[in-house]
């Protein structure tokens, strides 16, 4: 067939690459199920660690089994010293090219780096879980001049995260809340980063390269960068009065309204509602209520939007959620990352347990017969 | 429509999903074109300087572009201080991850890591270019207890390479095959890993996180890890007479030979020439014809699945070449990203040139509707 008939799927949107048994997006309803659960049941039911086992070991734990799943967690969230040395040497950069760096580096600290076994891949993702937010945490406080505070096994995922972030044991309340905000980021169907991570495990390259891959495809601003937009925008409205004229002049000049629309959703993200209400609550402890003012009217004032698919998203209310907990715009992907390493993690070992390489082709357009002239002939 | 009746394209083997003017591989002929010539033009009338000039900056260059060009590679061959503190920290990882992790870290030393635009992107590409020999070749030497040899700006780029790595400054015809190896590698149509590359790109993700994806993505066994294996065979064979009994014995345990047959080409891989021819002209100049011998038996016994589309591929001899050289067999993947890194810079300027996010979709074969049973009940 001559190239240039060739029928182009561009950004594969329509295109079904492999089947999975790990999430299911179903767009034009706004529902998330993870293994045949709704996200609501397990955002509002189930811790992280429970939702990561059922993401991992392919069945919700038992008592035992969470207890036991836990302790291996605990057990590997300290990261190796070399690895220290290197955010070191690396913390000026965004913490994203600091966090792929040191995730990077921890292969060369992995024994059995090279093991595509599925045991060996679920072990050593398994510890890379249990060391990213060591690694995000470590990266922020040395980079403000503090020393990393070790990891504090009696605190579950999402407090201990908090607690070697901030330098404060978290209350249950705010615990609570960023273990959902880990649970509804944990996964989503063919994503672009965990598409990416796929495409990496295809060559059966081990699952270091392939998380690596993952956080780099994560960090792009049609992927993860949204939540940041999102509390920029609520700081230039500064004032619950101003949001009207603010979003009508949006409007007028055509841009875009961050954290409204999605590639896949035609109705409301079903994520967003748990971070609306933790985010209410958290602005009514905290007695700074008005970024959840300005963002419910901003919300109220797009309603009419909704009717032609565009939505509130994920990433609406967690970008309020985290600038309440006192966090810095440029670590919001981090956290979306330390949610979805797990993610990538069982992606890559459904991926590997019925492999096919992932190779697509492209159209050449380019001329094909150009007689090639001496360099001293070009001119 | 219901899942289950999705049309399923695994591994996307024969799906489009972009157009590209880069690279064209024919398979059923066997023939490579970089941007409307022919390989065996460039392998054997161009320097690897004039084919990354005319797949970055998409012409070949006259003798003053070309001047300009390799004086800007010679410029940013350095890498930080900090970066070979870093690759001493990991000198005991596979020599992939250690590249992977100094190139991920060489994004916290570049100030306009984030921009995205097209002359910036050329820009930090070609500096990561002009890098990543010096970081194969500082790795080496600090793992084997020896100081990093600093990059010489009056040779080549493949003779500094060879140079940095090995300590010596090579002869003409040495740097001259070493020259065509990288060149009949530097782009291969939509290969994996500059497809992930290119995903990782497409979420408007920048160059450094592009190119750490390709290099995850290279090291898998499906892709990079194969001309590794060649030389391990001949070793293994260690005597021409061995070759036919050798040979008999894979078949009849039906394993595969390691540098046959390829994903594309149903004809002989058009680069395999290049370095047979090298490889040859090597072993005879250094006295050593043995492995050669071995390997062109091996050819020879082979020529009969030739028919059947089993063919000689580029591995077959690259391995060779590399090991007359005296280069380890944990860094011929290394070579192969040393050739590699431009090409992938020329296809995220594509991609991004005409960016659509790449996100195709995965069938959900699993459960929907199970009933959340709270941890304590379940048994």
């Amino acid at each position: 067939m001559a190239q240039r008939e060739i029928e182009l799927k561009r950004g594969l949107r329509d295109v079904y690459f492999e089947s999975t048994e790990s999430s299911l997006v179903i767009g034009d309803v706004g529902r998330l199920i993870y293994r045949g659960y709704e996200i609501h049941d397990l955002a509002e039911h189930a811790s992280f660690e429970e939702v990561m086992h059922l993401m991992l070991v392919k069945h919700l734990p038992t008592r035992a089994e969470l207890d036991a799943f836990n302790a291996e967690l605990c057990q590997n969230r300290e990261v190796p010293q070399g690895v220290l040395e290197i955010i070191e040497r690396v913390k000026d950069g965004h913490p994203m090219d600091v966090l792929r760096t040191a995730i990077s580096a921890l292969a060369a600290f992995q024994p059995d780096v090279d093991d595509v076994s599925h045991e060996a891949t679920l072990r050593k993702g398994m510890r890379i879980t249990a060391q990213t937010p060591t690694i995000v945490a470590a990266h922020h406080r040395i980079r403000s001049g503090n020393a990393p505070i070790a990891p504090d096994p009696s605190l579950s995922h999402a407090a201990n995260f908090l607690y070697m972030l901030l330098g404060e044991r978290p209350d249950d309340e705010t615990a609570r809340l960023m273990d959902k905000d880990l649970i509804v980021h944990l996964d989503h169907g063919s994503n672009a980063s965990s598409f990416a991570a796929r495409v990496t495990a295809s060559t059966l390259a081990d699952v270091h390269g392939a998380i690596v891959t993952g956080l780099g495809t994560l960090k792009g601003p049609l992927h993860g960068g949204a939540a940041e937009g999102v509390m920029k925008m609520a700081l230039e409205i500064g004032e619950v009065d101003n949001v009207d004229a603010y979003l009508a002049g949006k409007h007028e000049r055509r841009e875009r309204i961050m954290g409204f629309g999605h590639a896949v959703y035609r109705a409301e993200d079903p994520r967003a509602r748990h971070l609306r209400e933790g985010s209410r609550r958290l602005a009514e402890r905290m007695g700074d209520p008005k970024w959840f003012q300005i963002l419910s009217r901003v919300e109220e004032y797009m309603r009419p939007y909704a009717e032609r698919g565009i939505c509130v998203n994920v990433d609406f209310w967690a970008g309020s959620v985290y600038y309440l907990l006192g966090i810095p715009e440029d670590l919001f992907i981090s956290i979306f990352a330390v949610a979805r390493v797990p993610g990538y993690v069982a992606q890559v070992l459904e991926q590997q347990d019925k492999n096919m390489l992932i190779r697509p082709q492209m159209r050449y357009d380019g001329p094909i017969d150009l007689e090639f002239v001496p360099l001293d002939q070009r001119g």
